[in-house]
């Protein structure tokens, strides 16, 4: 015995969000046809103009329906300063918490070759030509301090360097109102080991 | 700072499903723009036929897009016996694991005041009718075993009763493969004043 023919296509197209096994998606499709048609038809729009608008930022990858995002086609920014961050929503979090003003340059992702995810999957060639142009004299490297976040580090500020562009790395340790006694033992080795002269 | 507006729609759209938050609901539009365009264009198909399409079985509320759907089609099933369930999940559960050869009454839901679900939500005046026809002489009340499903089966029990058709409910206790010692205080207690005679 099995749902209609509808139903089950629904079900499996609802799989290919991440996260998302044969009971969530079952849960969704009753809750949408069931309570949230709108929604539903709603996000069905959505989800196609969004396939066919959304594509990359030409200058920095991130994911925009024009061809260069806000960031970068905004003015007064400054260009000297280069940020490389794993994925849109980095970018948004160092907009919201920082002060900084230069530009970005979105990965969409880490290296990570189990996945199939290399250097030219990372946008690798386009970053080399922005790093090549001699505008750029520093790059920020804000990946995540996870094993793939730090083999990509590692392998943006070899770039850097072979471009004579200073490398920098967005620092790790204790976060703002953490404790010493319950931070874990690899960030408190971080922080330690990362410690600065209080002058 | 915020995304380009039709990523901001997708994400804002995609919280119409349950469970899905911002921060969900990010993640999936980055995975599903960056590494899955052709599961999110199919995802967007089948969401807008279902919507169009699917609707519910006139005689037991099951989704389905044809008229009845293919269990009250069947031919050879018991009329006699009619077994109320919470969602279209559970029916397939029942087929999967019982021998039930009878039909199904999909409620859709529990009653639920708070959530503005009362008996006209969950289709009672169609399972009245059904009960008052006279080929039923058996409610198998299926509804979970928590505070809502009682309450509707409670309200099940006295529908039937009022058209003298007979209701049973499930049985509640230590499920197979369970430990007393590990079973929860409710389930035991239901299981011990549930006790059968053994013949």
């Amino acid at each position: 015995m099995s749902f209609s023919p509808l139903l089950m296509r629904l079900i499996d197209t609802l799989r290919c969000m991440p996260g998302v096994g044969r009971k969530s998606a079952q849960r969704i499709a009753f809750h949408l046809l069931e309570r949230d048609r709108v929604g539903a038809d709603e996000l069905s729009g959505a989800l196609a103009e969004a396939v066919k608008g959304i594509g990359h930022c030409k200058r920095c990858r991130m994911l925009t329906e024009h061809d260069t995002c806000n960031i970068c086609a905004a003015s007064g920014r400054d260009e000297k300063l280069l940020c490389a961050v794993e994925s849109p929503a980095d970018v948004m979090a160092v907009e919201d918490a920082t002060g900084y003003r230069g530009m970005y340059f979105v990965l969409m992702g880490h290296l990570s070759p189990l996945d199939g995810i290399g250097p030219s999957e990372l946008g690798m060639s386009l970053l080399e030509k922005r790093l090549q142009d001699g505008v750029v004299n520093e790059l920020i490297i804000a990946t995540n301090p996870t094993v793939e976040g730090d083999a990509t580090a590692h392998f943006l500020a070899d770039l850097a360097g072979k471009h004579n562009v200073q490398a920098s790395r967005i620092a790790h340790g204790i976060p703002l109102g953490g404790e010493l006694e319950f931070v874990d033992g690899g960030t408190l080795s971080h922080a330690f080991f990362g410690r600065r002269v209080v002058d």
